[in-house]
C-alpha cells in the first residue's frame, strides 16, 4: 500500500495520541507503515477485570484504535477519519503484562476504509492471539 | 423475561461495579429489570475525542457493559458471564453531558446469551440515539 | 419516520423483487411502511440444512433484504442503496413452514443508513425469534 | 494447525455439499487443508443483482460456508458445527465469472471456533478482494 501523505506516521501519531481517551489508555505506537500500525498497551489496574486480565471493552478500544490508525496512515494530508462500525471477537482471556494491537488496512476507499486488527497478549514475553476485529472508518476532509 | 436469581439487581451491580475498568469509567446503573438495564455515564474529559464528544471506543465499552449487564440479570446465582463478541454501529457524534446506555436481552441461552444495546447522548437534557450494538456473552458457573 | 418518496412502497417492491437473487429466494413483501418492511419467505427444500431447517446463510440473506428494504423506503425517488456491512446472530434453529423477516431503520443518513432485522420462524402458525441482525446500507443517487 | 480427523477433507466436503442450500448455490471446493478451505462459486444469473454482479447476500453465504468449512476441518470425527454469528463487509462490487472464497480458522476452541473468510471476484482471470468476513461456529458432538 502507498501513503498519500509522506508525513503519515507523524500525522497519525499526533492525531491519535492527542485524543484524551487515547492518552488515558496510555498506549504507544510501535512500528507504523503505510496501511499498518502496531499499538503497545501496558497493563494498568484500571484496564482490567476482577481477575487482573485486560477487560473486554478495553480490548475493543485497542482494536478500534489500531484499525483506525492503520486506516489513517493512508489518508491524504488534511483528512481525518472516525469509526462508524466495529466488530470485536474475543478469542481468549488477555492475560499478561501488555497487549500488542496490530492494525492493517483491508480496503481503502475514498470515503470509507475497512481495517482489521489482531490483538496479542504478551505474558512472560510470549505472545498469544486474544482478539480479532474488523473496523470501518469514515474519511473526512477537515 | 424472568430472573432466575431473585437478587439479580444487586448481583449485577456488585459484579460490574467492582470491576476496575468499570470503576474507571465511573458510570452508575439506572433502572435494572429482568433482562434489561440502564447505565448512566457522565462525560469526563478523559473519555472524549478532540472535539469534546464521547470517543467511539468509550461508546463501545458502554454498549458492551450495558448488553453484558442485561444478560447478567437473567443468570442463576453463582454464574457469571463474559463478552465473546460485540458489534457497535456509531450512528451520530455523541455530544452532551452524559450518555445513557440501555441494554436488553434478545435471547437468553444456557451457555450463550445475545443482548442489544442502544446508547443515547443527553445534550441539554435532550436524548438522541448515537449507537446501536449487539453483544454475545458466554455464561459460566463459577 | 417519514418517506421522502410518496411511492416508496412500490419503489422498494419493484427494485427488490426484480433482483434475480431475490426472485430465486421467492419471498414476498408483507406490510411496508416508512422505515419498516416485512418479508415472508416460505420454506423450500433448496433453502434448508440437512435437518430441513432454514440454512443459516439463507437467514442472513433474508436479514439483509429486510434491513436493506426498510432503509430503501426512506430514500428519495431516484436513489438506490446497497449493503456494505451486515452482522447476523443466529439465535435458534429456524424450524417451520416460513420465516418472517421484519426490518426497521435505526438511523437514516444521507449517504449511509443503518437498519435492524429480526427474523421469526413460523412453525405450526406460531412465531419464534431466530435471528437478530444489523445492516449498513450505502445510499446512491442513480 | 492440526486436524483431529485424518479424513477431515472428505468429511467437510461430504457434510457441506450434501446440504440442500449449498447444492443450490452450486459451488465446489478447491484446496482443503487443516484450518483452511477454498470455495469456488461460478456466477449464475440467479445469484446476481440487477447489474449482473454477485448479489451481496450470496457473498455473505459464501463467506459463511467458507468460514464454517475451514472450522469444520479441525473438528474430531463425529462432530459438526453450525454458524451462530457472522459479520460481512462488502468492499467492492463482485463483478466477474466466479468468486473464490478463502476461509481460515482464526481460533479453534472446543465448543466455539472463530474463522475468517476473504472473497475474491475473478474477472477475466484476475482476482480482486470483494468481501472480508468473520464467522463464529458452535461445535457439537452428534
Amino acid at each position: 500500500m502507498e501513503a498519500a501523505n509522506p508525513e503519515y506516521a507523524e500525522a497519525v501519531r499526533a492525531v491519535v495520541l492527542s485524543m484524551p481517551a487515547a492518552k488515558h489508555l496510555g498506549f504507544t505506537f510501535g512500528r507504523i507503515g503505510p496501511g499498518e500500525v502496531e499499538i503497545v498497551q501496558p497493563r494498568r489496574p484500571e484496564l482490567t477485570e476482577h481477575n487482573g486480565f485486560f477487560q473486554g471493552s478495553i480490548l475493543g478500544a485497542l482494536a478500534d484504535f489500531a484499525g483506525g490508525s492503520a486506516a489513517g496512515t493512508l489518508l491524504p494530508a488534511g483528512w481525518v477519519n472516525m469509526t462508524i462500525d466495529y466488530t470485536v471477537k474475543i478469542l481468549a482471556p488477555a492475560k499478561g503484562e501488555q497487549v500488542i494491537a496490530r492494525g492493517r488496512v483491508v480496503k481503502a476507499g475514498r470515503t470509507t476504509t475497512v481495517a482489521a486488527a489482531d490483538l496479542y497478549a504478551v505474558d512472560g514475553g510470549e505472545e498469544s492471539l486474544v482478539v480479532t476485529a474488523l473496523v470501518t472508518m469514515r474519511n473526512l476532509k477537515v
